[in-house]
């Protein structure tokens, strides 16, 4: 019991400190202990107190954990051939007109599915207009992009592949270089088996969303606590989930992803500072046009969000603090207290879990016939 | 017998009419049966008719196969903690200035160990002046670089973070970096144990080239003939190693990684084309300020050879077959004939194998203190 709580005042001196090492974390003990069977109790690593009843049931009338398994994507059953397919192409910089930029390039899976940069460097070094948002459990969000301009992950994979300050390829071409490999010619046939003509640019997308259902973290210490382990978090998280809850932070970030499900103004109270939202960038006005979506921005999910700085659509903000004391001010209207930011802050913390094991994969060969990288 | 028959005329069809896949290929199945013990008779998959007693011993003279495990660096002690840190550094684009530029960036661990363009593209877009070797078995090397101006992968894994057409990085600020991270603090000091201050750049670079001891590959159907397994080639890569061995290919290229080893003149018999051997590149000349080594460079390693297109240090050839008639002329003064060509093309074929199992790592989450990439 010593060592517990020894080695929990550690934790949360280092959590305090600022972004404590995800394997030293009571983030991870935990998540280790909530991949056993919710039901085995003891096998649970206790992080903090018991929550009282009313918390838990709080907290689960507005939050899911994340499921082992996602559901298939409309329209494109999943199978262990698409996942195998998928994962090739993820990590395939030749769908680039560079040869060398892939998925993995911005939503690198060693890290936090993100880059790491205020906005991505894409083809030539340009830099994109938004952060790149992480691809684990996107695929529980309602639409993919800041903007929801994707309805899907399919979707959403071939706006990168095409766009010129990212990829810049062009469907022809990329199906080009995907026929001219035999190698993924026999993995297309496979995951593919009814189609004469497998290797196109709308299974390729099908492909890569496939693999992408399977970059779930459900191994939270949050996930923990809601399939019914009331000690997964510590006490300052239970008491910064409460804030959460109570402050109005759940209004739009619920669910299994705690966001990512509807649109809401950025600055429903205060306009943040043009550093935080440009003024250039208005949002959802530009997929929809109509003025009610100006600066009007899918609420971002939070899942593993210690581990995706920097933040916001502009990524100007290196600190998750200092982006949860904006929210406060430009969505609440709430100068929180410097101690409630820091519990809220704890608890998300509390979001971050373990990454899925991912064997990196072996590409097929190029054939004398895979055209060239652009300036090749 | 007439399934393995068919499969390996199957496989012979497309390994003729270009590269095959590394799965489907001959290759890979005797990969397969090779990580068996040699000793394991029927184990094996045929992939040709027995060689000759006499074709099994001179290749033994000359040539040998990769060890499952490659033995410490000089000074270097290789241990789990190690690699495990070594791996974490390999995938961190924050080894370079812009935070997105990864050792792995141009020596794709998925993609034979290169990057598949003529020369990298590194930091704000810019080329290198040569094309990036293989990280796989470069440890079996004499030394590093097209011109072996690094002595050893750790004194290498040095010259590209701080390249400005690399990573346009600095010991400083990589040595900050990491040590702002509690997650690297605690691999450094379980990687470094006895030291007192393990996070430094000398101890990134042992830490690297300890991982980089790990990218070997000995699964290839030329180690399963070294070893003993006389059906391991077809019959044309029979021939083509005869030719290899015969004409004097393996004159410079032998040893584990049939080059890597020695320095040799680019062009003994006639100097190849400037496209071919750019007239402003000298080799080795840079590094010994000697007469004697102008357009000296070390005998390219030929391990995995067909997965590692395009060819030569200016990356200007992308047909291995092509590749192979340009050294009969230049360095053999024989032209080879079409036939005799495709042969040894068909050889090298054998030299690729299975690439080892990577899981991607996790990398530490950055602390409020970490450097912000350049212009981030």
């Amino acid at each position: 019991m010593q060592t517990s709580t020894l080695a929990c005042a550690l934790a949360i001196a280092l959590l305090t400190a600022g972004c404590g090492p995800r394997t030293e974390s009571p983030a991870t003990d935990s998540a280790a202990a909530s991949t056993a069977p919710a039901t085995t109790s003891g096998a649970s690593i206790a992080a903090g107190p018991a929550a009282s009843p009313e918390l838990l049931a709080q907290a689960k009338a507005l939050f899911q954990p994340i499921p082992d398994k996602a559901p298939d994507p409309a329209g494109n059953p999943v199978t262990a051939e698409k996942i195998v397919l998928g994962k090739m192409l993820y990590f395939d910089g030749r769908l680039s007109s560079s040869g060398v930029i892939s998925c993995n390039s911005c939503h690198n899976v060693g890290m936090g599915g993100i880059d790491g940069v205020p906005t991505s460097i894409g083809h030539g070094f340009q830099k994109g207009p938004r952060n790149a948002p992480t691809v684990y459990n996107a695929v529980f969000n309602v639409a993919q992009f800041w903007d929801g301009r994707a309805e899907d992950l399919k979707a959403q994979a071939k706006g990168p592949v095409q766009a010129g300050v990212e990829m810049n390829n062009t469907p022809e071409t990329v199906e080009t270089t995907l026929k001219s490999m035999p190698g993924y010619v026999l993995a297309f046939q496979a995951a593919f088996p009814q189609e004469t003509s497998p290797v196109s640019f709308d299974n390729m997308a099908k492909a890569i969303e496939a693999f992408e259902t399977t970059l779930i973290t459900p191994g939270a210490p949050f996930d923990a606590f809601l399939k019914g382990d009331a000690r997964a978090l510590t006490a300052d998280q239970q008491a910064g989930l409460k804030l959460f809850m109570d402050k109005g932070c759940a209004s739009c970030h619920n669910g299994i992803n705690l966001g990512g499900q509807a649109y809401f103004p950025f600055g429903v109270v205060h306009a943040p500072a043009d550093a935080v939202r440009p003024a250039g960038d208005r949002g959802r006005f530009a997929v929809t046009k109509s003025q009610a979506d100006e600066y009007v921005f899918r609420a971002a999910p939070l899942r593993n969000i210690a581990a995706t700085a920097p933040y916001f659509h502009s990524g100007n903000v290196w600190k998750l603090q200092d982006a949860v004391t904006i929210m406060g001010d430009a969505q609440l209207g709430a100068t929180l207290a410097p101690d409630e930011a820091e519990k809220i802050h704890l608890f998300l913390h509390a979001l971050t879990a373990p990454i899925p094991k991912i064997d990196y994969p072996e590409l097929p060969e190029r054939a004398d016939t895979t055209p060239l990288p652009a300036d090749g």
